[in-house]
């Protein structure tokens, strides 16, 4: 029996481990210190009532004979496709229900996806990165290649007609920066996908953190996306759901590659490898796009946009250049004074007690810049400012 | 953009399809005739009374700041992994935490853990078989062998020296036939393919129907197993939670390929394109395992039980060949009076408003077979059998 020779190529990523070493070593010496976290992009405030109260409803129905169920549809219920077709067409984008398939995140369909595309196609990703995106192409053995994200572009790279790729990604809220695509800019991806026959998976996971109503929350706001992208959102960030497991996919109808519908292939890969959400986390998910389910969970939403908007006003009190924040629950600062990020890291766990995301953990491109997340407590979301921009002055 | 080439090779299966078809013409000719479905392996009993109360708090859980989770372990939190360690444990069989993979359910794995074996590796499978062992491989490519189950070895195929194998599907009890190895069949497979250097995937979903203590419920019962087999299970049928979605998936740490651990390989396949399974689905899993959780299901599966009992009773009477319904929820009978497949199917719902699957839709071993399952309503499940009997007679 032969393994799979491509997951000797893969490089173990020792920046989160490597980070909790750091902390645990800190906490160890100073045990009195108060150390605030804002390097893992996980949520703070729990699921909302309405979707906790379907939760335990549905919990209920489970345990009655009359109300039991068992096996779904692998591509999720009715019930909860038509809420998401719904959350679309309010948006002005309308989807059939077969074209939405529900998943257990975003982060397991952004990998499965690639079962049903050759492994010989060429992909293109942008640096820094999200690690999954790379990860799961190196599994398969395809070739990647990268873009430069920078201080130049915005963090927003845009096509280059001589890049030949067949695979794009693109992910808007960005992860790790936060910087967002105008409508401008992901039409030219769009119309770069379309003439080279090529194919955008697109992550949508922070689209709910978009303010700013001119900026696309979807990329099938864009003339054309139709016929080259396929969509991946999740409610991990929207409603809490990181640890309740719930998104959703869009595989359009009009997605057509060597004469074959990707949407029948999708659901092929589906029905034969996957059984479908658990039917009390559909429940909980449908109440999330309920009128009282969306006014509870932007009140959250708002929660983080306001940590995130005291982070700004700190960055820009301190004169340091920063992509996200405004639409997005990243903040991807420039190092102060030159420092590299782990020199920035080592200085703001020690000094300011603060834990944040070296930059050069997402890629190359990322060395000198730093990630934080707006999900934390407010009181400590302040307080860690506070001791920057004190320490900066 | 290419699509992968191997989903053209798939065959669509009409069989689910086709019965539905069937029946919903002769309902629609017949609307006053009570029909009876035996035919789908979907559980009726509703999720077990600690089962609910162990989901609704743990949604009450989700619901406070204090006590919510965001991610989790993607392979599973610790109070699950051991309350599984303590199940083997009970069956003298010791198995370290890390060994074990808590997952959405055994169709998900038995299908994803190709992602860590080699595509030039060839495959073996029973036939008549499962579907899910056939098209997965056939998705990545890899060349598939077929070993004959039938009438004169019990549908139980035992390994022949000659056939050069890299990856041996075994399900036991088995799917569609519900015939179980005993310890020196299976430990024939063990010895075989620790020969041939070869790796089992166990299929052991079915394991808590076994009743008759001489037979083994875990491939690792086996002397050697631990360094050839990965072990997949699921709660779907011990617990009713075709709709909840958890199972678990055994690496050994002794199991070793070209110097390679496979459950290295499985945890970093799993970290990259998994998330973990929702923490309430978690608790309602490890609520089974409780003294009292033991007690319900084992409540449940004795009354499927005792279904198999009246079914396995009536094709005694009847005289008619079958295996399984005594360890196992599936009856595989042969079609009476040399009948076909679909001959019988057609028989069955036409005279005796009962449905059930043609066993020739799990492959060409199947003519002339049929499979019926004991997970329907104990007063349905009597009055089906006596129209057969009566029929037959």
């Amino acid at each position: 029996m032969k393994i799979n020779e491509n997951y000797r190529k893969l490089e173990e990523s020792y920046l989160f481990s490597t980070i909790a070493h750091k902390v645990a070593a800190f906490q160890e010496k100073n045990p009195n210190k108060k150390v605030i976290r804002m390097g893992i992009g996980d949520v703070t405030l729990p699921l909302c009532p309405v979707v906790v109260t379907a939760m335990r409803d549905a919990a209920a129905e489970m345990g009655r004979k009359e109300s039991f169920h068992g096996y779904g549809p692998e591509q999720g219920y009715p019930f909860l496709k038509e809420a998401v077709q719904h959350y679309y067409f309010s948006r002005n984008i309308q989807l059939n229900e077969h074209e939405i398939f529900i998943s257990d995140g975003a982060k397991s369909d952004v990998g499965n996806i690639l079962d049903i595309l050759s492994t010989d196609n060429t992909v293109l990703v942008p640096n820094p990165v999200y690690p999954v995106y790379v990860d799961t192409n190196i599994m398969a053995g395809r070739k990647i290649l990268y873009m430069d994200a920078n201080r130049d572009n915005g963090f927003l790279p845009l096509p280059d007609e001589k890049v030949e790729a067949d695979i794009i990604y693109l992910c808007s809220p960005n992860n790790p920066t936060g910087a967002v695509y105008n409508k401008e800019q992901l039409q030219q991806w769009v119309d770069y996908a379309l003439s080279k026959k090529a194919l955008i998976l697109f992550d949508a996971a922070y689209e709910a953190f978009i303010k700013d109503s001119t900026l696309p929350r979807s990329i099938f706001e864009l003339e054309g996306a139709k016929r080259c992208a396929i969509e991946f959102c999740s409610l991990s960030k929207t409603a809490g759901f990181t640890g309740t497991r719930c998104g959703y996919t869009v595989v359009p109808e009009a997605l057509e590659f060597d004469g074959v519908k990707l949407n029948g292939l999708w659901l092929r890969r589906q029905t034969t490898k996957f059984n479908g959400v658990p039917y009390v986390i559909q429940r909980a998910a449908a109440a999330v796009f309920s009128e009282e389910g969306q006014r509870q969970v932007k009140e959250n939403l708002q929660y983080y946009a306001d940590n995130a908007k005291i982070m700004t006003d700190a960055m820009k009190g301190a004169g340091l250049w920063f992509t996200g924040g405004e639409n997005s629950p990243y903040i991807w600062m420039q190092c102060p004074n030159g420092m590299g990020s782990w020199e920035f890291f080592d200085l703001l766990l020690n000094e300011l007690n603060v834990v944040g995301t070296p930059g050069e953990g997402f890629g190359e491109n990322g060395k000198g810049y730093f990630r934080l997340t707006a999900f934390g407590d407010r009181r400590d979301t302040i307080e860690a400012m506070d001791r920057l921009t004190g320490y900066l002055k």
